[in-house]
C-alpha cells in the first residue's frame, strides 16, 4: 500500500483515508512503502490466509463491517488453532468500485477488531475487479520456534474437546437464505439474530492460543463443519476418534431449530462457519486445559475420545448407534 | 491448504495434485496443516503482498504459465526493491472453475519459477468465485534486522537508476488489446512476441536485491509507470527529480514503436507493468553498486539526478525542454 502525493490516484486516496489508521505497526511504515517487515524477535512466524468472497462466504448485502471482521476472524482463527499469538497482517480487497459508505463501515470494523486482538494492518493491496467483491487477508502470528500446534498429533486416548458451540452459523445462513430454519425461528427474533450473527462474525478463541500450545497434542479450526474437519485431523494424525453426539455443545437457539424439525444434527456437524476449535487432548492434560479455559471466558466442552485405526470417525447418538452422515463438510468446489 | 483423505474435496485434491510438489519448504509442512511457520533466524520477515486480476491485469487468453508466473514475479520485484531475499510465499486462488489444462498450466509456470528464484510455497487458500479468476500472493523475504530499503531515503545529489529497459510491457498490452502498436509492428514479429512476453512475464531483478540493499538510498520497483513511481519515491523522500529523458533506457522493439510513431516517450514513462528497479543512489556508491549490476548481469542505466523540493519529478528531453506528461501513472481505479 503506498501514497502518491503528487499524484494521488484512487488507490493511493483510499488507503490513506480508510486503512492507514489500522497499520499501527511500526513495520508497516504506515502504508508508505512496498512491503512490511515483521520482527520476528526469534521465534517462528505461523502464516495462514484465507479469503472470503461475495455470494460465496458472505452475502451480497451484509454489513461491510461484519465482512471485514470475518475476513479477518478467519485468519485469526487459524492462528489461535496453532498456537500463534496475533502479529499482524496484510490485506488485499479486489472491489468493482470503492463506495464510501461502504469502504468506512468496511474499516470502521476492521479497526476494532484491529485492537480487539492487537492484530495491526502491515500492509496490502487494493485491486480493481469487474466480479464480485474478494477479500483475501494474510495474517501472521508468533510462536516460540518448532512450537505451532499441528493437525497431526493426536494419539490414540487423548480426549476431542470444542469451544463454543458447533452449528450455530450454518442455520444463520439458513436464514438468510430463506431456508426451513427461517420459517421455523419466524416468530423467535432473538434466536434468529444470535443465528445470523454465528455466521457473520465468528468468535475466534484466540484467548485460548497459549493453552492449546500447552496442552493441545492437534489442533485446527472447525471451518468446513466438524465432522469433516475432525476427518481431517484424524487422518494428518493417523488416527481415528468416536464422538458422543449428545455431548456437542449446541446453542439454545440451534436447540429450538432441532426440537422444531427445520434441521437435524447431521446439518449441525457438517455445516461450515463454526470457527471453533477442535483439540486433541492427552488425558493428563485435559484437567489444566480446561481450567485454562474457564480463566479465559471460553466454552470448552469433551465430545469424544481418539481411537486406534484410519476410518472415518464415527457420530453416536444417544442409543449408542452411529449417526449417518451423507457429507462431511461443506465444499465450494 | 489442507488435505482431506477419508473425504477428499474437489479443493483438497487440487492441492495435492497441483500445488504440493511446490511446498518444498519444511515450515510448509506438505500444505496438510492450516498454517505455515516461516523461520526467521533472527532477521526481519519483509512481507509483500500483490493481487492479479482477470481482464484487469492480465488477459483471458493469457497462457496460465505466465499467469501464474506474473503473479509470483510481481511480489518477487519487490522483495527485491526492498533488498529482501525471498523465503516463500502463500497463495489464494479464486477460480469459478478447476480445469484440470489449465492448472496443470499454472502450476507448471509457477512451480519452475519456484525453482528459480527458490521462493517455495508455504500454503494458501483456493476459493471459488462467480467472477473472474484472482491470483492473490503473500510473499515472504529475510533481511538483516532494519536493513530492509525505504521508499524514503532518497537525498539531494543522489543519482536516480533503473534496471533493464522502461515501457516494453504497456507496448505489450497495447499490442494484445490490438491498439496502435499492434498495426505498427504487424511486420516485426521478434518485436512483437519481445513486447508481449515482457507484458505477459516480468523479470524481477531478484539478483540484484543484496546490492540494492548495500548501495541504495531509496527504492521501489516500477510497477505503475517510472514517471508515477518516481513521484512516490520522492515524496516519501521529500525530495524532486530531474530526469534526463533520452538516457531513459529503451528496448529496441520499443524504439522501433517510438520510429513508427504509434506511441511517444511518454506512454513509456506512465505506461505499467514495468516491474523494473527504481533506486536512488549516493554518487560515492554508484560505481560500486554498477559493478555489482555487471556481475549480477542486469542492465542499470542512471537517468537523472535527485534534487531538493517537493514539485513533481521533472523528464527533459534532448533539447533540455521538459516533456509534459498527462498523467504520471496507471491507476485502475
Amino acid at each position: 500500500m503506498a501514497d502518491d502525493r503528487p499524484n494521488p490516484s484512487g488507490e493511493d486516496a483510499l488507503i490513506a483515508r480508510y486503512f492507514r489508521p489500522l497499520a499501527t505497526d511500526p513495520g508497516a511504515f504506515g502504508l508508505l512503502d512496498d512491503a512490511a517487515a515483521v520482527d520476528a524477535r526469534g521465534e517462528d512466524i505461523v502464516v495462514t490466509t484465507d479469503a472470503v468472497v461475495e455470494g460465496v462466504h458472505y452475502l451480497e448485502g451484509d454489513p461491510p463491517d461484519t465482512i471485514a471482521r470475518k475476513a479477518l476472524r478467519v485468519n485469526l482463527s487459524d492462528l489461535a488453532a496453532k498456537g500463534a499469538t496475533p502479529a499482524g497482517f496484510v490485506l488485499t480487497l479486489a472491489l468493482s468500485g470503492a463506495e464510501t459508505s461502504w469502504l468506512t463501515e468496511f474499516a470502521r470494523g476492521l479497526g476494532e477488531d484491529v485492537k480487539l486482538f492487537g492484530c495491526p494492518l502491515l500492509g496490502g493491496d487494493t485491486v480493481s475487479t469487474p466480479g464480485p467483491a474478494m477479500v483475501s487477508i494474510t495474517a501472521f502470528g508468533r510462536a516460540p520456534k518448532g512450537t505451532m500446534v499441528h493437525r497431526s498429533g493426536a494419539a490414540p486416548g487423548d480426549r476431542i474437546m470444542v469451544t463454543g458451540a458447533i452449528g450455530d452459523a450454518t442455520l444463520g445462513l439458513d436464514i438468510l437464505k430463506g431456508g426451513a430454519t427461517a420459517a421455523a425461528m419466524a416468530g423467535d427474533p432473538a434466536a434468529r439474530d444470535h443465528l445470523i450473527s454465528r455466521y457473520r462474525v465468528p468468535q475466534p478463541r484466540n484467548a485460548l492460543a497459549l493453552p492449546v500450545r500447552d496442552h493441545a497434542s492437534a489442533a485446527m479450526d472447525v471451518s468446513d463443519g466438524l465432522a469433516g474437519d475432525l476427518a481431517k485431523l484424524c487422518a494428518a494424525s493417523g488416527v481415528s476418534a468416536v464422538i458422543d453426539a449428545p455431548r456437542i455443545p449446541i446453542s439454545d437457539a440451534a436447540r429450538a431449530v432441532l426440537a422444531r424439525g427445520a434441521a437435524g444434527i447431521e446439518r449441525l456437524v457438517s455445516g461450515g462457519d463454526d470457527y471453533e476449535l477442535l483439540c486433541a487432548v492427552p488425558e493428563a492434560r485435559v484437567e489444566s486445559f480446561a481450567e485454562a479455559a474457564r480463566l479465559a471466558g471460553v466454552a470448552l466442552t469433551a465430545i469424544g475420545r481418539v481411537i486406534a485405526g484410519t476410518g472415518a470417525p464415527r457420530f453416536l447418538g444417544a442409543d449408542g448407534a452411529e449417526i449417518a452422515l451423507k457429507r462431511l463438510s461443506y465444499s465450494h468446489f
